[in-house]
């Protein structure tokens, strides 16, 4: 089923802050709590967990509570929405420029 | 040389917002004058201008302005960036889950 464009509106806005793209990079490496990925960045715990919960909705993190701790991990998905999209740009756009390039050796032999 | 960090925030900001991946996509079919573009955008060519200047400092478009008309033409720069940087975290996702997967199999054992 391809993505609904909702998903790929939802997954760009999400990308698109600078502290949501360092919270990836931090669980790319493992599961993290939210605590410890708020404990180096200068924004209150409710900020962070509002990025979290956005990056939730997008599809880029997981999360599971266990008693008191909620631990976040990638959700493969939404980093796939957004792979997808750019590669039928480009692929689109590179497919153009072989026929330009077509045409143009056509029109010189 | 590798992207700068500036480089991915601004790539990213840029295709954060519904519009201008709007006008990607439609660039991606060939090159487009600026009042092409806006013609079914629901928004005035002043603010058209700003996405397409936003999108050209991200490196995702070019444009060149001949006498009175302006044509923009994708940038293939800014997407390899985006999905450069897509791709590293899940290269680096993948790995962490190999290494996880060794390591359950030799317990196993």
């Amino acid at each position: 089923m391809p993505p609904r464009k909702a998903d790929v509106d939802r997954v760009f806005h999400a990308l698109g802050d600078p502290t949501r793209r360092l919270i990836l990079e931090r669980l790319t490496a493992g599961p993290v709590s939210i605590s410890r990925i708020a404990a180096p960045l200068q924004m209150t715990l409710a900020a962070v967990v509002q990025h979290v919960q956005l990056l939730e909705e997008s599809g880029l993190v997981q999360t599971e509570k266990s008693g008191r701790v909620r631990t976040c991990r990638i959700d493969p998905a939404g980093l796939a929405v957004a792979a997808q999209w750019i590669a039928n740009r480009r692929s689109t756009w590179e497919k153009r420029l072989d026929r330009l390039e077509d045409l143009l050796s056509d029109s010189g032999q």
